[in-house]
């Protein structure tokens, strides 16, 4: 039994649990959603990030750490159309990282990113450990019955993605190749991270190399495009990408008994993948189709309300890449006057790709 | 630098965190409070769990750590006169537990006591880890203004405590004397450490030593107690006993700049470390006094409050120890017509004793 399997049989287990009245929606999708007053609906997740699984000690700045561990619960709560709000951080450390700076820079990379999206950090706990594991909790609003589940897709939808594809797994690739990231100064923050990491383009490979590691090591969450979908309500259906298209396409599907057809030609590749690619054989289309960890938005929006969207939100544009289809479960990829079936194959863990 | 140098300097931190309006207490109690409503506060809290120095695999059934994953976390929210309400857990396995019985028991003791207090299991997250490790999410309500803080204890007041102390110190020491608990049944569920932690005597050694390694393993939080004593505003200021009571009254003192004299003969001793003391070299007071984790509840009470008080909730009693002075920070105990300075000396760690 694998993770999925595991998630998958706790998630059943979960929803047959004798649940409160105000619980709306359980384990299962980004976050769960409890109602709790008659104007705001709380979101609470967590994510648990362990060193050689999740990351790699050596390749990873504390600084970056830090940042990471908070973005991918910000990742969370905007694929809910919801408000980001408070948040905590637990964390274990091995002795070694006790008596050095290693605390201190992560927290600094926790905190810098806490406040460019006013989150207040309320809590958390430490404790020793062999590996470092980080659990982050971050819980947010949205308004009453706005969240934005993975279930409610509808046949005819367009499917749009915020931001590009691919760049993160191929930070992931050039980091198991040796690359590292050149170490980002504590006095500079997090705005230097910020600005590489939004896909610019380098003019030359060093750069290029080292923007991509930072889509890996420090990705943005896009907290500005999730508020704007739910409070708009503007998505019928989001879930963010953190296994790869391939699979969080083929999850939301599932979950809302469709189908969908993307057209590879619009999918928004990583510039830097692109100018990397053929010399280090890195494929821009499948690492952006199965690339996981880029932690855009992946949403559907009902077609009388296409022009309703934002063209950009925070500087982050968006691409539609394809429709949704009455074909449950069925994910479908057009290239080329030719249409493939697309297998969801994600990889999700550092050691481990699931492929 | 020790874990808690790092929590008070964390703390310091937050506070000085530039916080939302709707924050009213950070970090530094048992749990965050966030000001939600007009007619409710939220109360969250999170507690890490890690293989090898909260707890050792091979001597702690599954069953029974998925039980105490939740435990700790549920004494948090008793600990602020709060309500618990939902849960999350985020697990890390290593690879050998994934392919056993290991996560499904843990569950279902997790899911046995969130039953038993009307908790509902919203998400979590899994991982693989080289180590277990657990972290434990708790969200609860408070009337607005209700939660109990462990600053606003007042000269005068009477302090008391919920249960029985040393009973998991000394199922600890018994652990490591290579005592193990009789194996739970997962069909008898969590009755059975139910039952016997509630610190009933038993009328022989080998029953004395298994109650003593369930109020270790499996401890009871006084949900019941925590929710009259906020909810009827009974307590002045609150904290659960995890590190031991010198430490935990030391803080609670130093937080509401007060001191504290407690009466060694109105300790409410563990029946069954009395029972077996002498023949195992353990001192049932000094165990009272230091012992960790006995997650009991030490509260504050106005004198004319103290006839409010119920005398059972739950089947637990309480006992009053002693009385808040005007010495901050000055923490004593009557014994014998002589009072001594009682020092801050709770173990926390499994494998790192904190004296």
């Amino acid at each position: 039994m694998n993770e999925f399997d595991f998630i998958r049989q706790l998630r059943e287990r979960l929803r047959s649990q004798k649940g409160s009245a105000r619980l709306i929606q359980g384990a299962g999708d980004d976050t769960a959603v409890i109602s709790q007053t008659a104007d705001r609906d709380l979101l609470i997740t967590t994510d648990l990030l362990v060193e050689n699984i999740d990351f790699l000690r050596e390749a990873t700045p504390a600084l970056l750490l830090g940042h990471k561990a908070l973005a991918v619960s910000l990742s969370d709560i905007a694929a809910m159309g919801g408000r980001p709000l408070w948040s905590l951080v637990s964390i274990g450390l091995p002795e070694s990282a006790w008596s050095s700076d290693y605390q201190t820079d992560f927290y600094t990379g926790y905190l810098a990113l806490a406040d460019l999206f006013g989150v207040t950090l309320t809590g958390g706990d430490v404790s020793e450990s062999s590996q470092v594991v980080i659990d982050s909790i971050v819980v947010g609003e949205a308004r009453p019955d706005r969240a934005v589940l993975r279930s409610t897709a509808r046949p005819g939808d367009h499917v749009f993605v915020t931001g590009n594809l691919g760049g993160a797994a191929a930070g992931l690739r050039l980091i198991e190749l040796g690359a590292r990231v050149r170490s980002p100064s504590v006095s500079a923050g997090v705005a230097e991270p910020l600005a590489a990491a939004t896909g610019s383009t380098t003019n030359d490979d060093d750069g290029a190399i080292n923007s991509l590691l930072l889509r890996q090591l420090a990705p943005q969450p896009r907290v500005g495009w999730g508020i704007v979908l739910g409070e708009e309500e503007l998505a019928t259906s989001m879930i963010d990408i953190s296994d790869g298209l391939s699979s969080d396409l083929h999850r939301l599907c599932v979950e809302s008994n469709v189908g969908a057809t993307i057209d590879a030609a619009s999918l928004p590749l990583n510039e830097n993948v692109k100018q990397l690619c053929g010399r280090r054989a890195l494929d821009p289309v499948a690492l952006a189709l199965h690339g996981g960890e880029d932690f855009e938005l992946l949403f559907t929006v009902a077609p009388e309300n296409v022009p309703r969207l934002p063209k950009r939100v925070d500087g982050t544009p968006i691409s539609r890449i394809g429709e949704i289809s009455d074909q449950s479960g069925v994910t479908e990829v057009r290239e080329h006057h030719r249409t493939w079936r697309l297998q969801p194959q994600g990889f999700s863990h550092f050691t481990r790709p699931k492929t």
